[in-house]
C-alpha cells in the first residue's frame, strides 16, 4: 500500500509570499510548483526545486492560465492552442530548474481556475494534455471522472480531497453548500487514513465510496492547513502506508 | 571556410506582429528566438522554432530582461541572482519548443539592454553565463572584447556587424556619431563578404581590422534591412564561404 | 440630422504598433482609446489624446479586461467588484492624458470579449456601469439591447456597424455564418449612410430595421477597413448629415 | 508646530498582501498608496482610498518604475518621456479611486528605486515633476537635497527618517554601513520627537542637523516596524506637536 501527497508550492511572486513551502516539503511527495503564469518567479522555482531535489520529493509543473493579477483563479476562455502552447512553456521554464537540481518535471497538473475548467471543458482539457505530451510522456494529476483524466488516458493519475465533503456521487460538494469543508482535524486525518488504507472516502450521506486516488492533495495556504497537513502525514506514517511519490 | 548568419526572431507578442520572421528564416543559419520576456509569446515560439527547424536553422535563446513595455531596451539594474535565474527560465521555456520540433536550444544571445549591459557590466555578464551553465555546455553569442564572451570562456562565439561602423581599436562607432550605420546595400553586402572569406573589417578610419567573428548578425525590423540580409547571403552563396550554423 | 463616427484608436503597446490611429483620427469624430488592459502604454495613450483634441475629436475610454497577451478578446470570468474597480482605474489614467490635452474622458466603451459578454452577462455590464458611474456622468456606447446599454440607463448611446451583416431581429449575424462581414465599399457606404439619413439598416433578408444608432462604428486594423472608413466619412459629408461627436 | 507622518500603503497585488494598511491607516496623515507598476491593484487602490477618506489620511501618489517582479526596487533606464507618462499614467489611476472616496491625490512620492534614483539623476527627476504638473499643482515628497525635490521648485516637500541614520552632510548612512538602521524604539521615538518638536536631526557623529522636513516616514513592511511607527505617533501625540497631513 503506497500513497502520494502534493501540495501547491512556490506560489510567491517577487517580494510577495504566500503559504508555508519549507513547512509543506516536509510533508509531501510532490510539490505542484507554480510555473510563473499564476504565480512562481524563477527564483522562486529555483529554490522550490532544488529543496525538493535535496528531500526526494517529486516536481510537479503546476501549469495555470497567464494570470497573475487573478492568481489563476478566473476562467479565461482561451483558445485551446494558446493554451497547449502555454502549458508547454511552462513546463519547459520548470524543468530548467529541476534538472539544475539534478532532478526532473515529473508530472503535470492545471491550478485553480484551469483546473476546475478542466473537468468538464473538452478543449482545454485537450489541450493541457496536448502540451504535456508536447514535452514528453508525463502523468496528468487530476479530479477523477474529469474530462482532463479522460484525455490522459495511461498518463491520468486521480487525487481526492481529505478536507472537502463528496456526494454519493463521487463528486465535490460545492463550497457554497453544507459540508463542503471539514475543518476538524482529526476528521480529516481520519478520512486521508481510510483512503489510504481502504481506498475509501465517506460521502456526506454516508455512503461509502470507493476512491481511485493514488494521491492526496493537500492544502498549505493556511496555518491551520499545514497543521492538517502535518497531521496527516504523521498519521499515515504510523500505519502500514508506505508515503511516496506517484511519479518519478 | 565557413560562416553563420543569425538575426532575431519571432519578436512579436500577442496580437502584435514586428520584423518579418518568414523572410528572415530563408536568409539565417541561426535564429535569436525572443523567449516572452522583452518579446515572443508560447505560440510565436512554437511557430519560429518548428519553422527553423524546418529549415535547418539553428535556435538560439535570445534571453533579454523582464521588460514587455520596454521591449528589453533599456538597462534594468537587476540582481545578478535573479537575472541568472530568469535567464535559465528563458532557456528552459525555449527548449521545449524547439525539442517539440524536433531539435534543441543551441546557443545563447542576450537581448537588447542585456546585450549591450553585459559589453560591461561583470556581474551581469556572469549571471548570463551562469543561467546558460546551469542549462548546460550551450555557447554564448557575443560582441568580441565584451565581459559576456570573456566569462564564457570556450563557450564564447564573437559575432560581427556588417552595417555597423567600427573605430580602428575595433569596437563599435556610437549611434551617435557620423559613419555609426552603413545603409548602402553594396558596401553592406562587400563587408560581409569580406568578412566571411577574409576575416577582415575595415574601420571607420580606413584602419584594416582582423575579425574573428565566427556570425554576422542580421536586422529584419525593417523592409530596407530585410533586403540587407537577402543580399548578403546571396552574395555569401555566390563565394565559397560556407553560410552554416556555427551551433548544433 | 447627425452621426458620430467611433473607432479603437492607441491600440499598440511599446514597440508594437497597430492601426493607423492617424488615419482614423482624420475620419472619426469619437476615439476609442485604449487604456493598458488589452493595448495602449501611457505615451501612446498621450499622443492619441494630444491628436484627438487638436482635431476635435471626443475621446472615450476603451476599457477592457486586464489581458494584454489576449488582446483583451478572451473571455475572462472575472468578479463584478474586481472589474468595476478596474473599469474606473482605466478610465481615470486616460482622463489624465486628456485633461493633459485639454479635453475630457466623454465616453466610455467596452473592448472586444467586455464588449461581447456585457450583451448578455448581467453581472459584468453592471459592473462596466458600476465603475464608470464612480467616476461620474460619463456615456457609454455600445450595442443595441444589450444588458450594458439596459443597465447604463439614460446614459446609454446604441452604435451601429456599416460592415456587418443584421439578422432581421436586429442583432448582428455571427461571423461563422454567411452575410456576417460586408465587404465591398459601395455597400459598407450605402449602408452607413443609410443609417445616418433615414435611421435605417437592412438585415440580411431584406427586412428593413429602425435603427436608433447615435453612432457607427468604423474599424481601423487593415488597410482595407481604413479605406472604408474614408469612403464613409466623404459620402455622409455629401449629404446633410453632420458627422460630430454624441458626446462631450 | 505640526508634523506629518507618511508610510507606503496598498502594496499588495491580487492574492498577495505586504505590510499592515489597517495598523498603519491608523497612524499615518499621509499615506503613499501604490498606483499598480509595483505593487496595488484597483481594489487595493479602491479600499485605502477609502479608509484613508474615512480617516482624513491624505492620498499621495506613490509613482514607480514598471515592474512588478522587481517590487519597483531595481533601477531603469527608462527613458524621461515615458516615464513622465507613466507618472501621469498613475497619479491619474489614483485619483479615480480617491475621487469615488470624496477626497483627491494630494500629493505625489516616488517609490524605491525611483526614489533613490531621482536624488540624482537629473533627467529622470525632471520627468517626475513633468508627469506631476501635467496633472496638476501637486507637492512632491521627498528627500532634502535631492534633484527632485530641486526639480519641484516650491512644491518639493522634503521628508525625513527617524529610523535612519544619517552622515555630519545630512545624508543617509548607506545600508552597508555600521549606524545606517536605528532599531531601538526609544531611540526612533526620541528621534521623531526631535524633529517634530525641535527641527534637528542628530548624526552618527553626534553632529546636530537643522532638518527641515515637514513629514516624516515610517515604515510598515515588518511588525517591528509598525511598533515603531506607533509608538512615533503615541509620543507626538504627547507633545505639543500637531500631526497633520502636510497637504490636501
Amino acid at each position: 500500500m503506497t500513497i502520494d501527497l502534493n501540495a501547491d508550492l512556490g506560489e510567491g511572486f517577487g517580494v510577495w509570499r504566500l503559504g508555508d513551502d519549507d513547512a509543506l516539503l516536509d510533508v509531501v511527495t510532490s510539490a505542484n510548483v507554480a510555473c510563473g503564469f499564476h504565480a512562481g518567479d524563477a527564483s522562486t522555482m529555483r529554490a522550490v526545486c532544488a529543496s525538493a531535489a535535496r528531500r526526494g520529493v517529486a516536481v510537479g509543473a503546476q501549469v495555470s492560465y497567464r494570470d497573475l493579477a487573478g492568481f489563476g483563479r478566473r476562467f479565461i476562455d482561451v483558445d485551446p492552442v494558446t493554451l497547449a502552447d502555454e502549458v508547454l512553456y511552462q513546463i519547459g521554464a520548470l524543468d530548467a530548474f529541476a534538472r539544475a537540481a539534478g532532478t526532473r518535471v515529473a508530472y503535470v497538473k492545471p491550478h485553480g481556475a484551469l483546473y476546475n475548467a478542466t473537468v468538464h471543458h473538452q478543449a482545454q482539457a485537450d489541450a493541457v494534455v496536448a502540451g504535456t505530451r508536447a514535452y514528453g510522456d508525463l502523468p496528468v494529476l487530476g479530479l477523477p471522472g474529469s474530462r482532463l483524466l479522460a484525455a490522459a488516458g495511461d498518463a491520468a493519475v486521480p487525487e481526492a480531497f481529505a478536507d472537502r465533503g463528496y456526494t454519493p456521487e463521487g463528486t465535490l460538494v460545492p463550497r457554497s453548500q453544507p459540508g463542503a469543508l471539514i475543518t476538524e482535524t482529526a476528521a480529516v486525518v481520519e478520512r486521508a487514513v481510510r483512503l489510504a488504507t481502504r481506498g475509501e472516502l465517506v460521502a456526506v450521506d454516508g455512503t461509502v465510496l470507493r476512491a481511485a486516488a493514488r494521491s492526496l492533495c493537500l492544502h498549505g495556504d493556511t496555518p491551520g492547513a499545514v497543521a492538517h497537513a502535518r497531521a496527516v502525514r504523521s498519521a499515515l506514517n504510523g500505519t502500514g502506508v508506505e508515503v511516496i511519490p506517484f511519479a518519478g
